[in-house]
């Protein structure tokens, strides 16, 4: 474990390191990661017990050799430890072998769990009374929650006009809410800022900050060790310990697919791939690929892949159904942008009608109710298979960032309108059909 | 593991035994349970691993040796293993040492996935296409689902006039909805004698039947080995796996406090302390005192409690916030009463503005956003600790039966509305007040 207050900054393009609270992006402008000695990493021979309460062997924390702080002494919202699912089911509509990573499971119901702890473990760890962030969404409530959970002032800086159910979704936890009026995407960088100079007296966790991005790694980590336990060829079969020598062997899923918004996920699951490669967990040849989806209507690292552009540009964006992706000028998109051409994989924009219908068939063969910019991950493999980038006999493994419980979505629903008298008779004519 | 088909069900009270598939309910009228050979059971020795998907070893198989059923094949939506958390910051309200067990956490968010999950393992042992419920909450939710994932289709009665919302929630899964005209209360056991008749073709996997009770129990199961393994008492101590010696000794809660409703919860919890004591895994002695909760508007169990009869008798109930259990006429209630002074618990009411509170507590001070049909459990734990039942330092249990994501609450969000110009300057007169 590496105490935070030595942890430092890295730039992973020019290389220059800072100290861990000097800033959140390199001179060069690009946002830094952690600088963790990974190299003697090898997947934990501690089996989890059935408590989830143990912190070195269930959860994020599972990871806490590669993580920039250790695990509060306790907390009610334990992250991570989310399954790993197989679901053949949607094979052919995936058009490949494929396998879930449900994020909705963790304690506010998305991935943003991870980092929102990794945050809090850090402010706890450094007495620091406030943390806050910039969101509206996933991110604000897993902020609020953490916070609330673990005795913290908590700021959130929602746009002026944030829906009402979304404000009371975070009110719920009593933050201080700031509805701000004004370009609400200059305010992430401001608010980077003011965490900068410490005077704010607050640590910011935005979407693509070290902190957050060194817990969102996690998945990576996470999945990665329960596909390896999982595969039918992996070296130690389930229910079997793993031993120190089947831990430097590896099986990894082909792809990995994931949304992509701010890029702060991507940079994670990225870094993770880095990591584990250096210090040989990971064969090179094992990486997977990597493929970020986005919204068509809002899809700026999409088209800059697509164009073979180096750099991100933000762009004029039109609505779309995957708001909690909508970001049209994301902070670490150059990084997702890297990460998909570094891995051979790529970044795709899937149209709301493919991703309606993703959804759609996540629920109905699948029983996953995941948000629809979860479902725009799905939708992304459907189209990657189309495209034959993926194929029939590949193993991919899709993450679904949130749960769909928190955003009420409108069907037309089939039902029957009966009279109790008619139980039987109306039973009978639907069974038998 | 025993075979579905050769499992028998007991009547706990007059003793009558009867094949499975033959009826839900005695000739003497009580629900009935599956009688299982407990005698031989211990703790599972198997500690799990970090994945989820190993059905031996995490979340509800991991009792499998006590369950008429064993795992399916492979599923998305695997139940049980939810945390057991400590809330100290909860401890001065709660008038305890207060442990969480947030079932929220389960694949649809509620503690129902654990009884469906056998419900729906039960129908694909014995080829049966349809399997069904009576509900229009997290029961319907997690029927719906899960049939959803095992490929079942499902059929789901709901009352007529259910609100929009909840029909949405259920139509995502696209079961088979019967919106019944007439009295819903006497739909429960029409269906199940439907269910018995074998004419209808479905498995109903209503509140109390003996399959769900059996995957209800678990919850029991999970908490205890879980407060064995974290209580500082615990004979083996976390990350170190239990020795087969350490198995047979037992640290177990003072008490464990759930909402009730029809009393098939209740059961279950009941049905896992006699089965683990007549293993001898959990000494008489410590078996905790079992306190179930309902909300005072609707309390048919706890009146009859208060008044010392022998028998729940149906109520004229008014409405509640608590609509998740507000059962006037609850099929299981007697057993439920029986399970109290068995333990020498208690069963309790709490008005709504209880309720209120405690939900905002633990948004506010656990960071855990829950239904007010799962705070009234903690405004029970409070009442009961007024009254002197639950001293101050003894160990309780609070089952949080659901998950608050799925409902919309409306609050007084207190939130400041400003201009991105003036952050800097908001944010000090905040921080700093
Ligand atoms: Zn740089
Ligand atoms: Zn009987």
């Amino acid at each position: 474990m590496t105490a935070s207050s030595q942890a430092r900054l890295r730039c992973y393009d020019c290389g220059c390191t800072y100290d861990h609270g000097d800033r959140t992006r390199c001179s060069c402008g690009e946002p830094l990661w952690f600088d963790l000695d990974v190299d003697e990493f090898e997947w934990p021979t501690e089996t989890a017990q059935a408590t989830e309460q143990d912190p070195a062997t269930t959860g994020i924390w599972r990871y806490d050799a590669v993580l920039p702080v250790s695990a509060p002494e306790t907390t009610t919202l334990p992250p991570g430890s989310t399954p790993l699912v197989r679901a053949g089911a949607l094979d052919s509509f995936a058009g490949c072998e494929l396998h879930l990573k449900p994020e909705g499971q963790n304690p506010t119901g998305s991935f943003k769990d991870r980092g929102t702890a990794v945050g809090v473990a850090h402010a706890l760890d450094t007495d620091t009374d406030w943390i806050g962030t910039v969101s509206h969404g996933n991110m604000a409530l897993s902020t609020s929650a953490y916070a609330a959970a673990a005795g913290l002032e908590c700021t959130v800086f929602v746009p002026a006009d944030i829906p009402p159910e979304r404000l009371d979704l975070l009110a719920r936890h009593d933050p201080h809410i700031f509805r701000v009026e004004g370009e609400y995407g200059r305010l992430y960088e401001e608010t980077l800022a003011l965490d900068t100079d410490g005077d704010a007296g607050i640590t910011f966790v935005n979407s693509d900050t070290p902190l957050r991005v060194a817990g969102q790694k996690t998945i990576a980590y996470e999945l990665l060790e329960q596909f390896r336990l999982e595969s039918p060829n992996a070296p130690s079969s389930p229910g079997v310990p793993s031993s120190s020598t089947a831990s430097t062997a590896s099986t990894a899923p082909d792809a990995i697919v994931l949304p992509v918004s701010s890029g702060g996920q991507a940079s994670g699951v990225w870094k993770a791939l880095r990591e584990l490669t250096r210090s040989g967990v990971l064969a090179a040849d094992d990486v997977p690929r990597l493929y970020f989806v986005q919204a068509a209507p809002c899809d700026p690292i999409a088209t800059a892949f697509r164009e073979g552009r180096e750099e991100v540009m933000p762009i004029d964006a039109d609505e779309t159904i995957a708001v909690s992706i909508a970001n049209s000028d994301p902070p670490s998109g150059t990084r997702a942008l890297t990460a998909a051409r570094d891995t051979d994989g790529a970044v795709v924009a899937v149209p709301d009608e493919a991703t309606r219908e993703a959804m759609d068939r996540l629920a109905t063969d699948a029983g996953l109710a995941v948000e629809p910019s979860s479902a725009v991950a799905l939708a992304g493999v459907r189209e990657l298979s189309d495209r034959g980038e993926i194929a029939a006999d590949e193993l991919v493994v899709t993450i679904l960032t949130g749960s769909g419980y928190k955003e009420s979505v409108e069907t037309e629903p089939r039902s029957r309108h009966i009279d109790l008298a008619d139980l039987e008779h109306e039973l009978a004519s639907v069974v038998e059909s």
